[in-house]
């Protein structure tokens, strides 16, 4: 049975030894997250993650849920992880006080995510999803809709649900036919159908608060007519008592390749009870309000699932015994030496780590500017960070669900037969993470918002702000001949070719847009490599300064600075290719005929 | 439903204008292996795959196997299916004449496996052990051994399995604790416990032949001390009748990420009675001489599943409706155009093509020296072929199986949140593809056997005749300035870093071995790429003289140097990123102690 350790230590250092959230004054709340608030909360979360959300993980993935008469039921275990979830406070973690919440900064609701989904992915989305319906209903609610669903969401008594995709439309929204038909006392009458609606019905809350995209008869066509409604699944009278059963019902469960233990629904809507959510026909807008962080969670969860995948991995190279090493016996009393000695398995073991605690920091360096964009004191400076974000968000979902994906699958290989029997539990965190691959917007469509809206976006300022960034800590720090030559250097290089690919999209995106298009996977990657590039920069910055400084905890360091050059030397020559692949541009790409694929 | 398309036009331009088999007479049997009969087995072949055997493909994948009273059940359709191979002469197609066999080349064989592998690979596992088995016996068997099981397993009546894994050890085969008791009849009483048994018990046979590794007690220590063993599940007579039940049988069936067609048995040998194959504690060399074609049958495995799923998505991108293109819409009558209007669904497409089609080439072109290996006239020519197909071996195991897994992901992302319900079936292609990469030596066991061993035997004869082989097809098709320009140029950068990364490994190696290990998985896709840049420059070629030579079919040769330019553009860049990592050496690679992991 897979086990998980709680990377306690590495959230130490990357919040307040490399990004020094408590020091960041002018973000309010992060003077209050001193190193013993975060370690005391992350503590009690990665408990949580490793002695109870684990549990149900693999009997979750076993049983998957059940549709009985018209009630989703979830694997037993659940039940259990759901409420002591609830008992804990944790699905308010990030929510506002008002309304229950405990107001904590997204930095910590990240890390605190990233355990739990890695214990049990299926189970934490029911509450991913419904943190998702609450900032959409904060954000544009009514105050009496707030004052209704907001405290029951928060405190996880109710959970949420976005409905979104149709069978015949998933990326392109235009296409959407639910109807909203408006009732005279203000409601709306929803009807349609929607398919992959995850949570969409389940055993774990008394209700469920429906988020659903419709148009309005007569509304314009396309994007520009879908209304955002809330269709609780039973309906919530004045007095905030649960009434009567609403007209929405799962009709079906989806048979999938993982996180089996998460219902995924599809929703029948027959002339159920709506109430709009914003404005009339903007609905698109209020939904898109709410992606960047629902991106950030599902790119948190490609690296979850990398994380305990690798951990179990680690685990297993150092038990297993099998072969020799090649320069003589390691453990000359045994029948054989661990897998551990063997270069190979280390290399896939170095290539996860360098990957997992590089992406850890651009995932928790991307939540503080989510914070600095909604509690900076400083205008500009919210305004900077919200450009910011909404750059690095695409990069964000699509580098760490691609390489989480990949990684778990490289976790696997290193079990050999026995990670691709379902007993170990490998084959589940590859099946899991490959989800977040596809959902929240498929990686695809990541790059070619990256490219396409989010690189040229107010000038280029964004862009450029990221090489401002780069470029200023590698002056700050030039003097540092040894940080120069293993970290500045490449990541100079690295930084270059990024910047050289920007200018070929310029150049050659403006002649023929396909162009920049057909690179934008590459793109993503090239940036999502520099991106990590940077934070082992910064990484390698403060295991330097703490080791001059000296230390107890020696070995961490210099464990962090090892596999920092790791990254440097064996991860980051990919963005050389990849710039070549981009400007290899488009010809071969869009050269064939449709019908000769 | 998937559909499979069996890829015939292809078939013939591999085998016959591009490495022009029927023409290369002086391999026994090639002569014979005219385009007019290849097409007609070809044809035959892919009927057979795309009308019957892919129809128990999905419900295989559902229903799995079952272990009933200690008899494993295979899913329906399967003894339909099984029977229809049978009664179609196909598991005989490769078996020698003389024991019933069609006497096949290797080439053919490869073909018509890849096209059923793609159409149901759990199903076809059941025949290519028969095949491993049916191998062993032949080349180390007695007269009598042959007579007894040969034209059983050629006909399909029986089948056979391989049984090398027990739960301590997996690649590691010093560790086997299986007995082998001589009696006094020459016969050996087998008591052990083998795991992960392919094929080990099924209803598709009168009988299953299990050839079996075990330790006569007294033997040598360790790999030097393991014998072969023929163990029947039903005893066999002299006269070839079946007689009683063996003491052998399967004790559990393992839940896996995928073939849940294909049993795979925890076999229990309780004193079965077992028979020496070859010299007694030589079975391990008994058992690797058919590696090297095991090994290129999984390499096939990989490549299918990626063919059948390209096709799938391929078909998909060209129906399902979603989005416009950026450069206006192309289907202005439809609510939107087709997903293969968008640049990075059509790189995600080419990316599979150009990768199976090179992918295709080098796998038959691997086999024409196997026939060589066997067939070839002249002795030199056939050492030079075997020693050829010996280094090239761990390349088509590891990189197909690697970019088959990763291109099958691939095309089910193509499917947007379809391709991962299981209904469309895309996620059963990632799942079966992904157990090639383990098993018959999981690919870091390749890599190490690639740069570990056959880099430098014979003093590195085989990769400088690998090299030879490439300048002197550049130095014949020098004058060709366009082949030169686009192919020939980019893949003479390629070998370049190949013959750079070789040098590395013996210049570094020789200090440390580690120095070369790290590097091997980095070799063995620097290697494959620069295979697949070998076979497109060939291909590249007869795509030109036959458009230079006028054509009724323009489109097919036009398509094929399309697809053969983005190879060599897109994807053949990645040997310079291979090289980096691989100059980085073992340093960062061996740095951390083991508990730091």
């Amino acid at each position: 049975m897979p086990t998980f350790t709680p990377p306690l230590r590495d959230y130490q250092f990357v919040l307040h030894e490399t990004l020094k959230i408590d020091q960041n004054t002018a973000v309010a709340g992060y003077a209050d997250m001193t190193a013993d608030m975060t370690s005391a909360v992350l503590a009690e979360a990665g408990r949580l993650a490793s002695e109870m959300l684990i549990k149900s993980n693999t009997t979750g993935d076993q049983e998957g849920c059940k549709l009985e008469n018209g009630q989703v039921r979830t694997p037993s275990g659940y039940q259990e992880a759901f409420a002591a979830l609830r008992e804990g406070g944790w699905p308010s973690l990030e929510c506002h006080e008002e309304y229950g919440g405990q107001g904590m900064p997204s930095v910590i609701s990240l890390a605190v995510g990233e355990m739990h989904s890695a214990a049990n992915m299926a189970l934490m989305m029911y509450q991913g999803l419904t943190h998702g319906a609450y900032s959409a209903l904060h954000a544009h609610g009514t105050a009496e809709q707030k004052n209704t669903y907001l405290p029951k969401l928060a405190s996880g008594e109710w959970t949420g649900t976005m409905n979104l995709t149709e069978p015949q439309c998933g990326t392109d929204l235009g296409l959407i036919r639910t109807k909203a038909e408006p009732q005279e006392d203000g409601s709306y009458l929803i009807t349609g159908q929607k398919i992959f609606i995850s949570a969409g019905d389940h055993d774990l809350a008394q209700n469920i608060i429906h988020l659903v995209l419709a148009k309005i008869p007569g509304g314009p066509e396309g994007v520009k007519g879908i209304s955002l409604f809330v269709v609780p699944k039973i309906q919530v009278g004045a007095d905030g008592a649960l009434g009567q059963r609403n007209n929405v019902s799962c009709g079906k469960l989806e048979e999938k390749m993982g996180i089996h233990g998460n219902a995924t629904c599809v929703m029948n809507y027959d002339g159920a009870v709506g109430w709009l959510v914003g404005e009339p026909h903007k609905g698109l807008r209020a939904m898109f309000t709410m992606m960047n962080e629902a991106r950030l969670l599902v790119g948190m969860q490609g690296l979850a699932q990398a994380t305990i995948a690798y951990q179990n991995a680690a685990e297993y190279a150092r038990d297993r015994l099998q072969g020799r090493a090649v320069t003589g016996a390691e453990a000359p009393d045994k029948p054989a030496d661990p897998l551990i000695v063997h270069p190979d398995v280390r290399r896939m073991l170095m290539d996860q780590r360098a990957f997992i605690e590089g992406g850890r920091a651009f995932l928790l360096w991307g939540s503080t500017l989510i914070d600095a964009e909604k509690h900076h004191q400083d205008e500009a400076a919210r305004d900077d960070a919200g450009a910011m974000i909404a750059l690095l968000t695409p990069v964000l979902k699509g580098f760490l669900t691609d390489k989480g994906y990949e990684n778990a699958s490289q976790a696997q290989q290193v079990f050999g037969g026995h990670g691709y029997i379902e007993e170990w539990g490998m084959s589940q965190y590859v099946r899991d993470a490959r989800i977040a691959m596809i959902y929240e917007g498929a990686n695809g469509v990541q790059a070619l918002d990256l490219v396409g809206r989010k690189l040229g976006q107010n000038g280029g300022k964004a862009i450029m702000r990221f090489f401002e960034v780069m470029r200023e800590f590698a002056k700050e720090n030039g003097d540092d001949e040894e940080l120069k030559a293993e970290f500045l250097a490449p990541l100079k290089e690295a930084s270059g070719h990024l910047q050289e690919a920007g200018m070929y999209f310029m150049q050659a995106g403006l002649k023929n847009p396909n162009d920049a298009l057909a690179g934008s996977n590459d793109f993503l990657h090239l940036f999502g490599h520099t991106a990590l590039g940077f934070m082992w920069a910064l990484m390698a910055k403060a295991a330097r300064q703490a080791l001059a400084e000296g230390t107890d905890d020696k070995a961490f360091y210099e464990a962090k600075l090892t596999t920092g050059r790791y990254f440097m030397t064996k991860l980051l020559p990919e963005t050389g290719m990849r710039l070549a692949r981009i400007k290899a541009g488009s010809a071969q790409v869009m050269a064939l005929p449709a019908e000769a694929f």
